[in-house]
């Protein structure tokens, strides 16, 4: 049985803990508590969709998986960034969709969009609901222009479909969270190695319709990178990709379905490169007297060929508050920890954390043993678990990312970080590099303000300052999150007004009646 | 200086050489000697543009840059396949361009298409001219649709635009022969590293273009993987893509681009990630008893994250006439030769080396020390020459390739060589793997037979068996030549009908008056 999330926090309502004693702590002494405690069970504007409609998607999907009630709606509504988390708190589900269909299959996915083409209802398909970016946050004044919305939910398309342990492929469902494909892939000595923050809730459909990245990317690779061949359903019919490892017939097809959030059509499965399940699995911290020392040293690593399976480096102000533990402050030096992770067979891990350690050493770098590593690693998923504590006593707190080439990493980390402190006044701004290419690294920043007025507002205006230093800065809007609805303004900076009419085209093309996820992506 | 290629033959016409008196007594075995010398200079239709339309277009380059002589028009008439080589033999180059147009720079390109969309005038994008699938060869019928044709000579885009050094790309244009290329960034102690059998004459806008894969892509990675950003001229406006070296911004467009064969726009840059010229290169030979073995251990070094620079694997047949020279007849044992490369810094080659040397004798393989991994080194670039001169004595050459994931991978060797062998008759069917990735392997296969009296008929037929046969087995229909015209049939099997759509939607947008490359890539 899967859980599902709380309404208006991350994750397991279970899971659910005020802010620990220590944090809180900090918190007074750094912004003050101001208690905001969230609406729990926020009520729902009553489901717009005519009976005789309900009927029609009935018939295709069977009774039982046409749902309109308060609570199945309410968990389909938006997904888990902070402006979604703030509007839910504050009891405002007012988007929810109308109903929440499950088909099951490739072929009941393709009859719920021609009925929704035929009765022109917007559709946004539904996987593990952690998106950050508004991407199933259909804005009302799109949705006006549709006589419902429905959530299409993917839970029911959980199988794994073939596995080729010859080719080291397997072929999954969307619906799948990360969890229940692993345990799948596990039974047959498997794993996909795709771990992101979001990892015990999100789907694999969307890891792929929104190019996800993981904490173990720099060794297993990029979802976009793993994936060998999907299949599709479309409007317009089914598209089904990938006869070989690699190709010249053509534009990579697969490539333009990846990233594409719904709104070319729903992933119903997809083949993926697997891996052997690593024999063993090894972490360890070492200090940088800096945080441009440290990306000098990924830099070199990466530039080498000797990439860790994991990889990151956290600036001067996010070691510091990591640290921040009371018994701690004053026994430990400054600098910037770096995590390294490798996974493998015993000799190859061995192998590699020789050579790393190599050049970490000759670097410069202070090898700090396995214990920042391993809490590194114990704690990997519970951030957006602290992130609604903190909502919870006045503290606005919300990430986002980006990625540059090298040469251009500096000073995209430094306009970056200034619009937000100028944006949030007395704001925490924290960074690491959570990716590393030959060609550059992402910079994913945290940031934690005391909580205005309108914070809403507060934090668009932040969000509004970053993307513009981003673009100036000659880096990408997103690293890893998507577009959304929330990076839609910016995307014609990034691709160009012709590509931007590429998208257009292939979207007129594929959903001719523009009912997939109307208002995401495409500006 | 750029040396053009000659205008019947493959390459340099100061490389031209009889067939070696070696090869000429196997081929008096196999086949008997039928001379069929070609016309060396084939006469051509008169340029049908009108002198108006000429000026007009002088006015954008200049008059020394749009070229209506004979010997220009005739270099610029197809490509090299052999179909384009036997009817050039034949004194058939009817469908040359009306004229040459050269333009210099993104504008000067983008001013060409403005005219050519203004004036219904086809537009056929040529760098190196080594095309071996049709990409150059305009069908009359699609042709006769159009008020004229011209070939967009990128030769004089020849600049290296940008190095960083730091992020480790360049920025080239792309009329950049492969050595030219190499050259420039050889100054700045940088490789691209990208080897295909054209390199010589081949262009970095053709590699980009056509998803070029080089010998030693298992080290560098295939073009497409190389590519971090590049700049279109499209009738539609300028695309330009790549803001860092990975992004969740929505589809990666570039990838779209990639494989477009110049329907879509004519890529004026590519920025590309680069490595360090190697400090040292070793080759290697193996012999293994059997294809399937010699497979195999390919597999379980690329799964095992062991793949050297290059890697090669001969089946029995290509192994026996590559070693059939008169003195080792009879001294060499049966089997199959794998090559094996690695470049780089002298203690990553060290340890690549001892590892896959590891790997290799565990599984059963024969060391044969450098001299067979030199000599295949040494001749690389030699085959398409030694095609031109068995032509010259009546055998009929081709190559074609496809890739296959590993667990269809012998299937798919076997329909393929029994395809061939079965449309012709008492043909040589040669085969070799020459890309592995996790997931597969490429097969390229090497045809020979006594030419018919039609061979176009002879090789079409056959040509057509063998794409049947992959299409049946589940494979590609192309690893690294790309779908040019002569693969347009078997498109639809490959991505569907609504990949087609889609392809028909991206170029109906961007090129809206259908000049670019008409008949070529979409069916």
């Amino acid at each position: 049985m899967t859980v599902e999330m709380h309404p208006t926090r991350w994750g397991d309502p279970e899971a659910v803990r005020p802010l620990p004693d220590n944090a809180r702590g900090l918190v007074e002494m750094a912004f003050g508590i101001d208690e905001r405690p969230a609406v729990d069970q926020p009520s729902l504007p009553t489901p717009g969709l005519a009976e005789d409609l309900l009927t029609g998607l009935r018939d295709l999907v069977g009774s039982d998986h046409v749902l309109v009630d308060d609570d199945t709606r309410r968990l389909r509504t938006r997904g888990k960034s902070t402006p979604d988390l703030l509007r839910a708190r504050a009891g405002d589900l007012a988007d929810a969709p109308d109903a929440v269909v499950r088909p099951d299959g490739h072929d009941e996915v393709a009859a719920v969009l021609a009925w929704a083409a035929e009765h022109r209802i917007a559709v946004t398909p539904f996987g593990g609901g952690t998106c950050v970016t508004g991407g199933l946050a259909t804005p009302s004044s799109v949705r006006d222009g549709y006589a419902g919305l429905v959530s299409l939910d993917l839970v029911r398309m959980k199988r794994l479909l073939d596995v080729d342990p010859v080719s080291m492929t397997a072929t999954l469902e969307p619906g799948l969270r990360g969890p229940e494909a692993e345990a799948l892939l596990a039974e047959h000595g498997l794993t996909l190695g795709h771990y992101p923050q979001s990892f015990e809730f999100a789907s694999i459909g969307g890891f792929a319709a929104t190019r996800s990245s993981g904490q173990a990317s720099a060794g297993y690779g990029r979802f976009d990178a793993m994936v060998v061949g999907l299949r599709a359903a479309t409007p317009a019919g089914e598209l089904r990709l990938g006869t070989a490892p690699a190709t010249a017939a053509g534009p990579d097809l697969r490539q333009l379905l990846l990233g594409s959030e719904g709104v070319f059509g729903v992933i119903t499965s997809v083949t993926v490169r697997v891996r052997r399940l690593p024999e063993m699995t090894a972490y360890a911290g070492w200090r940088w007297p800096s945080f441009t020392e440290g990306a000098a040293a990924l830099r070199t690593l990466a530039q080498a060929g000797l990439l860790p399976t994991v990889i990151r480096l956290s600036d001067e102000a996010e070691t510091a508050v990591n640290l921040a533990r009371p018994e701690e402050i004053g026994t430990t030096e400054p600098g910037c920890l770096m995590v390294v992770g490798f996974e493998g067979a015993a000799a190859a891990v061995a192998a590699r954390r020789d050579a790393v350690t190599a050049v970490l050493t000759g670097l410069g770098g202070t090898d700090l043993g396995a214990g920042p590593g391993e809490a590194w690693a114990d704690g990997r998923y519970r951030a957006p678990y602290l992130r609604d504590a903190m909502l919870d006593v006045g503290v606005l707190v919300e990430t986002l990312e980006t990625a540059a080439f090298w040469s251009r990493l500096e000073d995209t980390y430094v306009a970056v970080k200034e619009a937000l402190e100028a944006s949030l006044a007395g704001a925490m701004v924290l960074c690491h590099v959570s990716h590393v290419y030959e060609t550059g690294a992402s910079l994913y920043f945290t940031v934690a303000a005391k909580e205005a007025e309108d914070p809403l507002a507060q934090w668009d205006a932040a969000k509004r300052a970053a993307s513009d230093a981003m673009v100036a800065a000659g880096a990408t809007i997103t690293h890893h999150h998507a577009v959304g609805t929330d990076h839609t303004p910016w995307l014609t900076d990034e691709i160009g007004p012709v590509g931007v009419q590429v998208l257009r085209a292939v979207k007129a093309s594929l959903d001719p009646a523009g009912i997939l996820n109307p208002g995401v992506l495409i500006p």
